[in-house]
């Protein structure tokens, strides 16, 4: 089975010029089959501010009302997503730009309201695996906006480190796939304030101690949550490490 | 040859919810092969506006700087391109948005400055048709926002027609392509104040002879002159309506 590098990078690193230059080069030497999720939240807050229209975030996640749901189309779809694709073009990558609503690529469910109503966002249900592979297949390069869609509510915002464990489990009959998730942090550190205090491998055994002991927790529960996650739906390894070290031997390795 | 059915539709269809629905209905209705090609010039202005960036025009054609052309990519290949993506897909109609970047499916040069400098402002050089037929070929209906790529300058900002009618030339060799231009008149008129004087055909004999009559003047002469090149680039019809007749067997049609 041929192998597949799914790269996802936060919005900080695809916002600023200079970041997202040195990503794109670097993304752009990955060998073999390649897939890159974005997100892009600072520059939706940034633009909706322009526009007057206030963010309001809930533990962290956007709140999206229709007038919010147009900036992240406009800012996810458009501005970081074609910049994106065309950073790459320009770099010789094919790259193809998609929403989840491109193709029906991915298909989510507006989330339900329990205590708190997110509005227009939408929980994955769907990858069409089958689809991304043929067109990766044929030497394209899937560029993936944190919009999924659903047939009764059209697009819908979608956190991006969902979309891309759910794309990686959607690829993963048809790819050996190393899902990697690019954030601030060198990977998973053994200090917090030690950058250098990198867990190099992280096993479901090795987790349980960590937690333990106290070193793995807050936000990064979540994220190798989903790693496992991924990793028990087929997806060979998860890697965990900074954007400026994407293709070196560095970052946390997890697998099962 | 199998038919293909390229409908460009102008900005103001496709930027009020409610004629835009209609279109996508009108659309959705078309059997076999199709493509669609959409402006979006009006919400780029106001999204421009409420950004504090001013527009600029000459002659009816946009000055594109650089914070213009991150607006026209939001607006473009994000919000509108996105939007008419996800209402086809909930019409069933397995859309998918381009832009000329994305598997670089248009090239184009950065505009020369004569007289005028459009700046980011791209004339079409190259449209990958065999790559487009490919997409139809697997029952995708590409949908194509106004926006081409160049490897020296990235995206530019490129005329919806234009975008039709070298879409239309590059897939002639593939397909029997029906260019259809909606506009806000009915077809091409033999009295300017009454929309139901349509000319049903027009022939390069009879386009000479309404020259010379008046009854062909002002903007209708580029969409002519773009019509039958594009007719001599292999495309076999092209056809004038009003996006609400889309489908019915009004409008003026162009042959050689």
């Amino acid at each position: 089975m041929e192998s597949l590098t799914l790269v996802k990078v936060g919005g900080k690193i695809v916002e600023e010029q200079d970041t997202l230059e040195a990503l794109l080069d670097d993304f752009a030497a990955i060998e073999g089959c390649k897939a890159l999720v974005h997100g892009g939240g600072r520059s939706a807050t940034r633009i909706a501010t322009m526009l007057g229209i206030e963010s309001k975030m809930v533990d962290g996640r956007r709140i999206t009302d229709a007038e919010m749901l147009k900036v992240v189309t406009m800012v996810y779809g458009g501005l970081v997503n074609k910049n994106i694709v065309a950073g790459l073009q320009t770099r010789s990558v094919n790259a193809l730009g998609l929403t989840g609503a491109d193709m029906g690529v991915i298909c989510s469910e507006k989330r339900p309201v329990v205590t708190v109503d997110y509005g227009f966002v939408g929980d994955v249900k769907q990858v069409d695996g089958d689809r991304l592979a043929s067109l990766i297949g044929q030497g394209v390069v899937p560029v993936m906006a944190p919009l999924s869609f659903s047939k009764t509510h059209g697009l819908l915002n979608t956190n991006a480190d969902t979309i891309a464990a759910e794309t990686a489990k959607g690829l993963a009959k048809h790819y050996k796939v190393n899902l990697t998730f690019c954030f601030e942090k060198k990977g998973v550190l053994e200090r917090e304030d030690d950058d250098d205090s990198v867990i190099p491998h992280i096993t479901p055994a090795l987790y349980e101690e960590y937690k333990q002991k106290g070193i793995i927790s807050g936000g990064m529960i979540p994220k190798l949550d989903n790693a496992f996650d991924a990793l028990r739906h087929g997806v060979a390894q998860v890697t965990i490490t900074k954007a400026s070290e994407l293709g070196k031997d560095t970052g946390t390795i997890v697998t099962l």
